[in-house]
């Protein structure tokens, strides 16, 4: 791709340095041009065009002749593109204009008959919702590879005890492997989110012209049929100026970084000397020649960071369109930028989260050291004196109090209480009650549906692979 | 209700006034109590607590005895609240708190049963849950009876022509009908986005206990059942941590706040003198007693302004989930006061839009004359040589052009031209060009699928009818 | 404060949770009526207007007497509110004609005369400025005594060595107190910023009336002395338009949450079991009856969340402003719920860390514990080897990852290194070399300006004393 | 500037459309490298090192020598940048690195010492303090050129009658002029905002090294000094934590953006057929080939739409700084995009409102003819009756409203109404009233401070480019 937009680009950005002054066009030009970014959609443009051409031969509105050429024509031009040899120049304003004007070099007048029953307004609308189908499977396909990767780890890691914790304090063991399935169930609805939004963006607006629909008579459904959407959409003003296709995956990616966010401050917190629950791999760690013990999670960081910029560009696009007046205005030229970033940021952040969790290794032994200190198996004991004792939850969670404060004076663990110092406080406690209080135990009882047992991660770690993979 | 907190609140403002200083306990207090807000759950608390009580009696874990008044004692409280009978205490900080302690008073030790196999984490999960329910069953309400409003008045204006504009400049006639049937195609998707979100909140975490889920034979599949729920929670940390559901109804309530916000916009422009196209019911309007021809569009305004806290409040939330580690932080406590307001918000935009609807009167004259300045249908007239005469489309529009020329040097419209005048641009040009010269015409002409000819805006009220109500 | 507005926004929760349907007057009340909230500004809006009645007086545009009258009936209805006798009534929509109302039935006739040469938009202009430049204020004051607190802390822990960490790795030794006064700089930015806000801010738009000044001989330069402000505003339409002092504030108060929030993730982190560097006091945590080894760090996390909300607030005015055209708009009522609730929460926040900070305790053990592990000294070998041995920086760069790997083969400290282990790595290495590797070494020797030498921490904590409190 | 990187930024792009898999290798360096966007502070980066080796050899940690090379060094970098030839290499990850490398080819172990003293955490945060403080400079002048632009109209217009609106709806008589300097207070405070935030940026961060301060003898006034900052930052930890000073440019700008969207939103409506007050130059509208009489103010569109970026960045970086611990994490480097894409938009924003300012032409007669329509000198008439009667406001108001309705009724202007038909409604009315009611006494009354009277508006024009120009 013959980059002539970069050089004005950087122009643009020395010019409002504030150094000198340029003339009204040069600001009126760099403000104006989109070609910048919207030739990114070249192949959605293109694509767009051909099924519009083929429509428009097959309704009699333009001649075969002439559909060939343009078919030839295009095809040329896709071709240009793709190997680089197409010049984009910024004088002809966006995609739409570069790729029509080469059109009429290459075809001459049949060029001119392309845009028959069709405008910019209904021309873009069609490109960019191209654009997002494709992005919304690229975003779900790799949601999915993250998925597997964390499946094959819960797996691995189905009975590998850890703290569960709440407000960063142990609460309750679980396991590593239910912890991680905890996100494969975000990823799952993030991926949800992302077959909703495509449901609702896969409408044809081609036909709706510049927002009134057309007299020619053309066929909305053949053009929707062939570019794979569902059906034409009902509404010509509406197809011209909705943008909530966008929107609505622009705040889908929001959701699904930050539960990536939430995962890389686990990822971080774990790799602290403190924690040192997992080891992350060279590649996705960066290190200091001189302090080798130092790993720093970079990228699981940026993961971190960079679900500001997904939530900036929702934010973005909402300012842009409140409060505007149907059907088009120049403000929504707006609209591109923020979802083509937010898309390869989140794409690039997926990407970043599976390579960590591959390569990541986890230490068993500091995450069982984490939940032997303190007393993690109370809620275990308070819950078998209600069980077997059948005392009201409320008493039961009173002795346990009194138990644990006796092992903390004895300096012990409340399994290593003895049978006579747990009846000085119950006097019905049993020898039973110990089958409950070490932590193997306490998790291989959580069998409750959705709960932490072994066998119960397992079993959810195999449903997860048929529901997602 | 017997309203302590509204006082205590009222305290809390003047403190941070930075008037004086209290105690450290006065500001735990305050930073930490959520009864102030969460109260607006009680009946979904003690609905969750009635299906947990019947579950718990199912499976044999408490008897049916206690069941029975855990059952009566819920019946009162609920009445007590609802008569305005029941002290809220700051002190006991939450709601649940709250109930549990008067349930307490009322039945004694069988209410210490009713927290078996459940905590707070799973319990307020739940609460949310039904609330958001049953608020996207409220606003889908509401949003279907704007629609059906403007359904009614599209219908009755499917003829009425209007400019339709881009860039706030007219470029093509249309009808006021299909203008509005556009609003209906977004408040349509608006729906759809609801159903979504509340699809997937639709499942249960009731049973997932504190965070591992409970070594009681609890019967999650019944809880979930009774409650309406379609489903229990796959894995029980992701059932405490998980608040996808309030985000994404945020993020549909700013889409539609939006659409809102655009036909706010709409109606103030429109109300303007210089336009003069509607004019609003006194009922949502407000004038002035020294000068009547003054009509405010306020609640037009109102609406307008309030996206801004919609947009706000999914913000305010994702900057709090933003970065979380599992699985519950006490900061998860911001998840309710910001969709609480953002739901209020939408739902009385909904409703004073649909009010502003049924009390507004177009006024067809002044949409007419706007209509009729300027050379609305030079693009028809393109058309037709394109069409009927075979240019290409680019040679068409210079056509056009030299002809919108002509007419305005002899200062009269297109279809005031004769038909040796348009013969000198172009000699192929034939008497039957006036046949798409009036606006009438061009509006008639636009029968392509979703386009404005009143027919076709007459058979999309029609479908809309039957899509949406 | 006889509160009929809280039933009123009761009743609009409940109407509009979807459950049923109400007319269009209720409606309009409820999207109208400021009253709810506005009355906040009662305090402000009746000093607004007793210096506007005395200017009145002294440029003789109303008499003495009804002056005097006006004055005494302000006073009055002062007192009835703060002793809250005074009814505000929802169908007088807002504070403004509640008190005008009030003062006709205590004074008559000459109450009509208060509202000469001005009008409601320069009043609630003049009203919100009041409040916002006292907010301001008491931000102020309550910032300050949060940096009294981490001054006194950081005084005592001049010398109490913690590492520093870079990407949650310990990365150089650093004394506590120098971590807390980097906390204290910020703070005195945060005031930096609220005092420049104030300058802005301070400026008088009473006399700007609806929007294009006053025929009245009035004396706008004599109300904005009496009220405080810096100087009346220079234009009319400006002043009622203009809405900069709230957006700052809410920026100001959003960067202060900002350094709240991540101080706030410290405290969690250092209260984790893993770091155990300090202990919370048991009013700003919450512990577990039957787990007496968790203590929460709610206070903290509550403030750590809380900076959502005041991201929200600003974002949500920012949407309201956004391409408003001038001068008044009825969106603009929408700019005090969201200052309100953000001053609120910032001050509670800046409280609550307060109150975290005074009851913490350091524990020096564990931070001491964490600095030993690790090659934590190893820049200060390399710094040595550089200023010493005169090598080039990447050189001794090299060197020290060297020695580094020999200590980790011999699972020693680098301080345990012989001289000859040295000397075998690098030859002109002396003894010297051990003067800056134990970590109370390295400490002592970053004497640089701003660096944590504990003799610089201490002479920055009376520094920050005096540039601060 | 060979433009390795823009390539790179292509592939990644690419890669994340989902089409292909990519290996952690590379995802690791997209993730991680900067170099893509911070090499355009190259020549801060220049800048701060040529300082910091003066310092290092005016203290002898390095020799005479040594530092001669270095300068030339740089000297020569930054010749071969600005001329672009020199090599941007992703592997070398950013821009410190990239010039680094370099200058060690050039000079060879020389450049090995210029990083003495120093870490990458002080150099960035020392390089992007010096961006933003020469980004607001030129966004100072940018809006100082805008104020310039439109103090010149104001003062052509001081005369220049047209309603002045609320609610879009004429409510008083104003002139033009004075509107405009409306928004040359607004562009005077956005100036304060940049001021105050470039004060409090320019510290010096240079010599806080990793973040504990150095061993070495530095000298960090002189550094300071040099680079043109006021003083050494106070504390080494904040120094490389902090950037606040982002945070405010991107809070000022975002302020000043919607000052802009607002202008431009009048600038559309102005621009409409139906209000015609202000017609664009060609320049800064696009036409239609077909439509001549369409005039789209894309420019004002674009400027009302990016506003919506600018407050995306802010929320952008927001969200990266919220809960982040001391003292630096990678996310932070997820602040240089939002600032450089806020400060490109904005000054593009400001330079284009100057040319549509400079390019337009005001419709005097469509704006005097919708102030003649509607009784817009009511308040005038209320405004005597007080004045001149002595009738308390309210009864004035009454009375004004009963001629309203009598004029009305006539279908005549107030000023039409005889003193008879005046006197039946008040007896006491006479001829005077007359002097009050054109709408060019309206204006030519409102001379109180601040108002809109022509000789007022000259004046402030006259004092407006006496404080701003």
């Amino acid at each position: 791709m013959t980059d002539e937009n970069t050089k004005s680009r950087v122009d643009t950005s020395t010019m409002w340095g504030g150094r000198f002054n340029v003339g009204p066009d040069a600001v009126m030009e760099a403000i104006n041009a989109s070609i910048g970014f919207d030739k990114r959609l070249y192949a959605q443009d293109i694509q767009g065009s051909k099924a519009h051409a083929s429509m428009l031969a097959a309704c009699d509105i333009i001649s075969v002749e002439d559909e060939v050429k343009i078919q030839q024509g295009l095809d040329t031009i896709l071709a240009e593109i793709e190997v680089g040899e197409f010049t984009f120049t910024t004088a002809l304003e966006d995609i739409h204009m570069n790729v029509e004007s080469r059109l009429a070099e290459l075809i001459g007048d049949a060029a001119g008959r392309l845009h028959t029953a069709r405008s910019r307004n209904d021309q873009v609308a069609t490109d960019l919702r191209l654009w997002v189908r494709d992005a919304i499977d690229g975003l779900d396909a790799e949601t999915q590879r993250l998925q597997a990767a964390m499946i094959d780890m819960a797996e691995q890691h189905a009975a590998t005890i850890m703290p569960g914790f709440t407000h960063m304090q142990a609460a309750q063991p679980v396991t590593f492997g239910h912890h991680l399935l905890a996100y494969v169930e975000m990823l799952g609805r993030d991926r949800g989110r992302l077959a909703d939004c495509r449901k609702r963006a896969n409408e044809s607006p081609l036909g709706a012209a510049a927002l009134a629909g057309t007299s020619f008579n053309i066929d909305r459904e053949m053009t929707s049929r062939s570019l794979g959407f569902d059906r034409p959409s009902a509404n010509s003003m509406d197809a011209v100026s909705d943008r909530d296709f966008v929107l609505e995956l622009l705040a889908a990616a929001s959701i699904s970084g930050i539960h990536l966010s939430r995962l890389a401050e686990e990822i971080v917190i774990w790799a602290s000397a403190q924690f040192d629950f997992v080891r992350l791999s060279d590649g996705f760690s960066t290190g200091s020649s001189i302090m080798p013990q130092k790993r720093n999670p970079d990228a699981a960081e940026l993961v971190r960071g960079k679900v500001g910029r997904i939530i900036g560009a929702l934010n973005t696009l909402m300012v842009v369109m409140k409060g505007l007046p149907m059907t088009y205005g120049k403000d929504m030229q707006e609209d591109k930028e923020p979802v083509f970033d937010a898309v390869d940021t989140l794409g690039l952040c997926l990407a970043a989260m599976r390579g960590m969790m591959e390569g990541a290794v986890a230490n068993e032994d500091s995450m069982r050291a984490a939940v032997d200190s303190g007393f993690i198996t109370a809620t275990d004991l308070a819950d078998w004196l209600v069980r077997v004792l059948d005392l009201p939850f409320r008493s039961a969670h009173h002795v346990t109090g009194e138990l644990v404060k006796l092992a903390e004076e004895k300096n012990i663990g409340l399994e290593e209480l003895t049978i006579s110092d747990m009846q000085s406080v119950e006097p019905a406690i049993t020898a039973d009650v110990f089958s409950v209080l070490g932590v193997e135990n306490s998790v291989a009882s959580r069998t409750s549906h959705g709960g932490t047992a072994p066998e119960n991660v397992k079993a959810a770690a195999i449903a997860a692979r048929k529901r997602f993979l």
